[in-house]
């Protein structure tokens, strides 16, 4: 039965050149949960960080200090933050708005933060009452006091391929607003298709306007279908840091609030098949994100886990294999 | 707002080797209807081949021969090619299992067939209860005949990487068998991730192993969410053809019984991003799609036509465009 037994696909490295070892930046619990329409109780996501950790997750987003009134999912993050059973060799960064949000975040002892900013004026806008140049200028005090205090900080950078309301963003805008958020201080970048519009070769561009790959990480919505093509077009690029959410968590496909975020289950098939190390177990993640679905009450929306892990009864003894198709021909 | 408002991607071609254009081989009225539930009538088959012509594809699989007893969504095969309105410039092979089978096409008047053999022992004796060499044996008169006929033959081999049986499958024997139906006469082998295990390095690596990729096509199912990087790791390698289903029809993903073709539309976007030339209109693509969602009472599975057409009341004027996220920071 080869490795379908244990549920991983073959390993065969692609011809391409790839990064030997990829770190999985682990959205679920920030991203995932705030666009999830139950608020969950703390006590289950401390036990879903506990989980992920265990499936060797090694970098954790685990609340945000946005305020209560914007994402009352998260409301309990210093809560949660206190009661948070810490792993040897894992981290869980926090996303921070701005300075009332580093002041809380400070407060609770997180080590690691991220700032969340916009590519586009009209998203900077929406999002945060701001233009382009004032969000800048909000998040550089956020910045210079985080890594005064020893903080790492990560950038998000949002609408870096299309926008809803400006369309295409040209790749030397967001290369620009990038570079910024670098200079500031961040020591990382994430760059976002917020609304999953992007391809692959929009990936590559992007990607080959930065000097560094080093600093850079990828954060795709499949919105269109795109997020794992994508991602495979900025590895070969040598990015080695992909976000991606437990169980797809944040938005079914089908649902219109769609955010659709790249599942890590499917994102961690491609790294298994690809040879690209990861340091995760697929069965203990498959397992964690069943285990979320259940107390959300709805399936998970990743491909990988539905076709692990069925919804409905398990078949019993001599019914056919999973993936098995039906016979089609007399 | 750029391309956006004609619900296109921006047109960015990748830095890697692609096809200047690509034969999508619509599988959506034949794989896509067989593995669906309902039965639809044939009225409803004949519209949606006319409005996926209309969309500008130029192959479409339109039924199967196979016994009634075994696929009876498809029972109606002589019905429809009689009533088929063929249009200039399109192709509508047929599925044809046996000789039975191919007496049936060659009455209904068709011009290209299509076998359906497996590349392992398991699958050949549960689909065709003979093995491997018997179904080879089976196959040769069929492909002979019909060359002789005049016909186009193209060969399906299914599980050319993972098998629900016997686990994964050496690319070797995957090879040896797509020669034996190349030797035979057939003019395309499509290779077929019939229970979607594959990832990219597989890809390369069966593909390499073929002298002449123009003979090649390739045939991805989402199962496990890796359809669209397997599509883009096989455009690399030279290959450009490749099989889709309109709408994602043949199985959602999220249902037990799921097959999950790729979306037509799903790699028509990735496509038109990259700036591949394919022939296709993808608004009409995705109106035929929701269309024939429709018909059978439930929502496609295609991302895209989830993003563009999503279920539900349409927003009145001053709603957000769609894709845009809500406010998240104070």
């Amino acid at each position: 039965m080869g490795t379908r037994e244990l549920g991983l696909p073959e390993r065969v490295p692609s011809a391409g050149e790839l990064p030997a070892s990829v770190t999985v930046w682990e959205v679920g619990p920030r991203d995932g949960l705030q666009n999830e329409k139950a608020i969950v109780p703390v006590e289950v996501k401390l036990e879903f960080l506990d989980r992920l950790a265990g499936a060797g997750l090694t970098t954790l987003e685990a609340t945000s200090f946005v305020h209560p009134k914007w994402v009352p999912q998260l409301a309990d993050a210093e809560q949660l933050l206190a009661r948070l059973d810490r792993r040897e060799g894992v981290r869980y960064p926090v996303l921070v708005p701005n300075e009332k949000g580093l002041n809380r975040a400070l407060d609770a002892g997180v080590e690691h933060i991220a700032i969340f900013a916009s590519a586009t004026e009209t998203f900077a806008r929406k999002n945060l009452n701001s233009s382009l140049d004032e969000q800048f200028a909000m998040f550089e005090p956020v910045v210079t006091r985080a890594r005064e205090a020893g903080l790492d900080v990560r950038g998000y950078l949002s609408m870096c391929f299309g926008d809803p309301w400006e369309g295409v963003v040209p790749a030397k805008q967001v290369a620009a607003a990038g570079r910024r958020l670098l200079d500031m201080g961040c020591s990382q970048l994430s760059l976002g298709d917020t609304i999953g519009v992007a391809t692959a070769g929009q990936v590559e561009n992007l990607i080959g306007l930065f000097g560094d790959v080093g600093t850079l990480a990828v954060h795709f919505h499949d919105t269109y279908g795109q997020a794992l093509a994508n991602t495979l077009a900025a590895l070969r690029c040598g990015v080695s840091t992909v976000d991606a959410s437990a169980g797809g968590l944040g938005g079914c496909p089908y649902a219109e609030s769609a955010t659709g975020n790249l599942a890590t289950e499917d994102l961690v098939w491609m790294l298994e098949g690809l040879g690209v190390a990861t340091g995760v177990d697929l069965d203990a993640l498959v397992g964690a994100s069943v285990w979320m679905a259940g107390q959300l009450g709805r399936p998970s929306p990743s491909r990988v886990v539905a076709a692990l892990c069925p919804p409905g009864p398990r078949p019993g003894p001599g019914a056919p294999p999973p993936g098995a198709p039906e016979q089609k021909q007399s």
